[in-house]
């Protein structure tokens, strides 16, 4: 059965080319994927499969019954897109100003309703049942996974996959790890109030510029200095904006940023330093400040039998070239509550587009390899069959 | 007939008051201040007082022609708003969501409709003519005082007046220079060029916040450590813009600033200084950069004579407390133009509020005590008859 | 025969002790330390065992002939100090000035002399041979390892062994890895060639202190930015010496550091990144400067079977409460080059006095529980014994 | 009488440069110029002038009584070198290692007994006295000046003048200040109490080095933002040590510098605000520090009527190009105390050699030219004897 899945894979990946740069052109932001929902939804229906939507918010659940009995596999992927322009030269470029599928979650999109497609037209052969999760806003805590988790989707499943298309592994390569797997990802706002004036006259004022800049350095020792080299832990600012005029000194720099880590030991510690180093700033120049730190997913820890199982599954799909357990990754996940809840695994997909300079996920220039969604889609697949063989 | 006129400007001022605060809530940005343009063109018809518009862009100017033979005096006031959010708690706040009057140009034009309307009343007894300059774009260079000066405003004029409601200076003082008085005022851009990605992984980044930041603090230097410490000179970062989401670095980050000097020598040091920071600080962190460099207003240097008889006509204006000579200031003005072209000198009519906190010019609180417009319409009337007495 | 060793180890600790703190009092500096090697070689000549001095420098190496045949296991203690003010309040304090055993050299030296004397009364029943290596110039590259070496100290050697008194450990542990164990540890050294002149004058001079401050905050990116945080790197600098008067700015700054990593190609990158950031900041402020990269000692890879046998060894040890694999420390050491020749592994002894601050290796109040000299002989004498069992 | 004493100190040239380059080679460190003083009291012996040794600690004061009534002149030199290590290549270079004359205070001392022995030829026609006040401790507060006014030299003193050859004007120049012209000069330590320990474990450590070089680049931020760019005032560091291996992450970091104003306000600002930066800092990084900061020198305020005298003297001086006064110097002199007692004025005497790269004062290269000390010479004779004409 797996040889003929694989084919009809391989013969639906024009249109999987397809929806996936069409997706690709109408991206919408985290929590706000309304249409791309609905698309999804038109999808099941045509696919006369039975689905729920609005699910946590904006998810989509459909539910497959194998004519067979057996255990029950949830499949997901993700939805949404980013706040970045896109600066690709290419015909299935963002039509949304602003906003950009610059993590592929086009293409998770598309390999999960292939691999309904697919898996539909075997229905009487399949064994158990197979839930295939669309989950809206995994770009921006507190995600999507828990409110669908709330809302029962993991109900009555027995084992839970994902996987993300990734550019930083060549394309031909399956990864995945068999505990620790993808980091926590915390979001923090620092705000700087200083008291603005004339750019001419800045004694008078409390320059939050240049106290902001200050502490966006003084923030690098927490990981130079005061992380144990042997651990690991990222502190990265995402925005730091003040001002509106060039001889204005403004009144206020705010300051966004992430913190990863894999240790809850590690992340207090972190933000225990952040909490000193911005006090001690803040009293070094005299201003107020507010510093909010939100802790994001948890880290994503896959369960080992079932990391093992990927490599097994991927190891038997044409294209593979390897298929490997990795370091973990410094990315969160919120995969992570899935796998908290209900034993399963995350893994990657190889998508790099092998061609001089490969832009990073979340780049304007970010694109994948579309064959990586064929791989995706016969990984899951057989994952999937096997536990119900 | 002084006495006279000192009268009618009492008897105006709660007129004075209701349009200051009238043009206080419909503030206008520099290059933009059409409706103002029109208010004030308005006005010139019900003084029948005969005025051109669009003089130089949205520039108005009117001339009053006495019916004595005599020297003609230039009165000039600016009239454009800035980009600032009005926070205060006042009826008459700005409308204009983002655009505020924060450095008094509202009271300005008010000042100087005052004059013109006080003037037109003693016609008859006025000797020489009188040429009121209201001024568009004063806050943005290249401003609107040099296409004014170029559409001909200084033609036949012999001296030129101009004043600043000047919150630093407590009510009842006037101040002016016999010389260097305001600044040159700059502007510069500075667009970092890094390598944006997902947050988590920086090492496959060119940070460009972290670069700026340390920019910015390295910029610092030029002040404190590379300028003779008896010279004067300012440089200032009024804005700071990279990122749109927390957990993405982006790929650029933009500094604007500006530098005050009032010596060429120190200016262009500081543009080397700059250059060579910038250039050696993306050499370090291995990115491309643009740094733009808009060479702003001169310095305001002051007649000495006009900058004595401001002194002395300011003296025998009721409630003024003191009229003198004051150290210049780093603030920049287009007044410059003027006294490069023809004689005249600019003064400071204290305004500030006794009240606590003094919110600085550009503050998003900036206010200014309404009974200065008195004293500076006063000081410019007398300035003007003295002329040609 | 474990069990009488042991015993005689037991009955020589107040003699260890006593010797140890003689030690401690006499420390010498890395290459400089000839009374130590002279107290080392008077103490084989009591013990009858033949040695050689001067080997490689000052080291000291003495073989013990069991008189069974088997193999030889050389057994390494290094016996140099550390350019530290000694600041502990102890009757064995330091009595060099400036000079201190703030690293358990003293410890080690005394423990392989215990070991070397009670092997020495079992000649008769021991198998093999074992070779005393008595090292010098631990803690300063290119230390004393290449250079014994080079003399021939493994020659005919079939394992080798050695132990670090380790205070981050607590009393009780053994600890080691199956591979990477200790990192390279490379110096470098910075100058700064600024312009020095009048502190009132600083325009007339390039500041080469606030230069050099920019610059340690600057170097601080390499590891907190471009790293990998899944990679393990470490950049300290460990003195930074500019000018000698509160009122002269100085013509130079000197930085000198240290960088630790396990993999060649980090290594190389770090070198990179800071050549170009020194040089950017050079060029920023207009500066000459030197920049000297020392590669040290190569990381410490232990084998794994023989990382395995001390674990069996020091379990069999009274005292020892759990041996352990552990991850890899950034502390470097030159047995590096012993285990890249011969088969063998480097341990760590815990050696922490339980007694709240704990000073960590190579501070001025660096003490150790010198019951750990016990569990460490022990220790070598299992594995050494295991050996030829 | 003027042209003849001029003559004589032509004629007293080749000596004064033998002299100059004798003392040259001997310079002592402040408050330890015991030799030096040895060496003038010697002259004065010669000259058979009356002097006391030990004023005030090693200062030397004579009096020559002139045949004639009249007022009291004192004329004051200096003579303490610093610790600087002479770098220059000339034949008369410092032999004493790490001192060195480099602020010319060899040369003041020449010039005054130049003057000495001139005046003395011509004691017969003198009015009035002249006190030769040779200092001890200029660079060093609390300096030698005060200790010798409360030991009495300016008792019946009418006038006090002095002058420092000055390489930063040209020779031939002549320069004073009515009022301000030389700056208090203060002294501060920073001491950063952080926790050394090994440099490959940064983690356990509070790194003193990169606490301070924060410390460093955040104190630039109170000259660059904080004091009004009209106003005037220095923050300079000296000194910066930490550390003595490079891989050992040291307890401390010691900072050393010098503030420098004309202003009590701002003086107190400064203080203030250094306070707060530090205390911040520490906060930041949780370490302990102590913050010393001793007033030094208060300003050097001329009395305006001598620093007239002094123009005049010194354009009847042949040799002497222009006469002049200037803006005040941020250097700060322990002269401030004379004129603060008596009335008198200081001058700069030009000695800069035109021969391509000035190094500053204060420079391991510093020189000046020596036919600066006949124009010095003569300006003090020229001043001494208008005052009883």
């Amino acid at each position: 059965m797996q040889a003929k899945l694989f084919e009809e894979i391989d013969s639906l990946y024009d249109e999987m080319v397809e929806m996936r740069r069409y997706l690709h052109q109408y991206p919408e932001l985290s929590f706000h994927e309304v249409k791309t929902a609905e698309f999804i939804q038109e999808q099941y229906k045509l696919l006369d499969i039975p689905f729920q939507a609005n699910v946590g918010g904006n998810g989509v659940v459909a539910t497959l019954q194998g004519a067979k009995p057996g255990k029950t596999v949830a499949l997901r992927a993700d939805f949404d897109g980013l706040p970045i322009q896109d600066e690709k030269d290419v015909a299935y470029k963002s039509l949304n100003d602003g906003v950009m599928h610059a993590c592929a979650h086009d293409g998770h999109t598309t390999t999960l309703l292939a691999v309904a497609k697919v898996l539909k037209k075997y229905q009487h052969d399949l064994a158990g049942s197979v839930v295939f999760i669309h989950q809206h806003a995994e770009e921006v805590a507190p995600g999507g996974a828990k409110p669908m988790i709330k809302d029962g989707v993991l109900e009555n499943v027995d084992v839970v996959y994902g996987t993300h298309l990734w550019t930083n592994t060549p394309y031909g390569l399956v990864q995945t790890a068999p505990g620790n797997f993808m980091a926590a990802a915390d979001k923090f706002t620092i705000m700087i109030q200083g008291k603005g004036g004339h750019g001419g006259i800045p004694h008078q004022t409390k320059d939050p510029i240049v106290i902001g800049s200050q502490l966006v350095t003084n923030l690098q020792q927490i990981i130079s200095r005061k992380i144990d080299p042997i651990e690991t832990a990222v502190l990265s600012i995402g925005s730091f904006h003040a001002g509106n005029a060039y001889n204005v000194i403004p009144d206020t720099a705010t300051i966004e940023g992430t913190v990863r880590t894999f240790n809850e030991n590690i992340q207090q510690f972190i933000i225990d330093e952040m909490t000193r180093i911005i006090k001690g700033t803040a009293i070094s120049y005299d201003v107020d400040y507010h510093f909010d730190y939100a802790k994001g997913y948890q880290p994503l820890v896959n369960h080992p039998e079932h990391a093992e199982r990927i490599i097994k599954a991927a190891s038997s799909v044409d294209g593979v070239k390897k298929a490997e357990m990795i370091q973990p990754s410094m990315t969160g996940e919120d995969f992570a509550y899935y796998v908290q809840e209900k034993p399963g695994a995350f893994f990657f997909t190889g998508a790099q587009i092998e061609n001089g300079f490969v832009p990073p996920h979340h780049h304007p220039l970010f694109d994948f390899d579309e064959r990586a969604m064929k791989i995706a889609a016969k990984t899951l697949i057989t994952a999937t069959l096997n536990i119900n063989n």
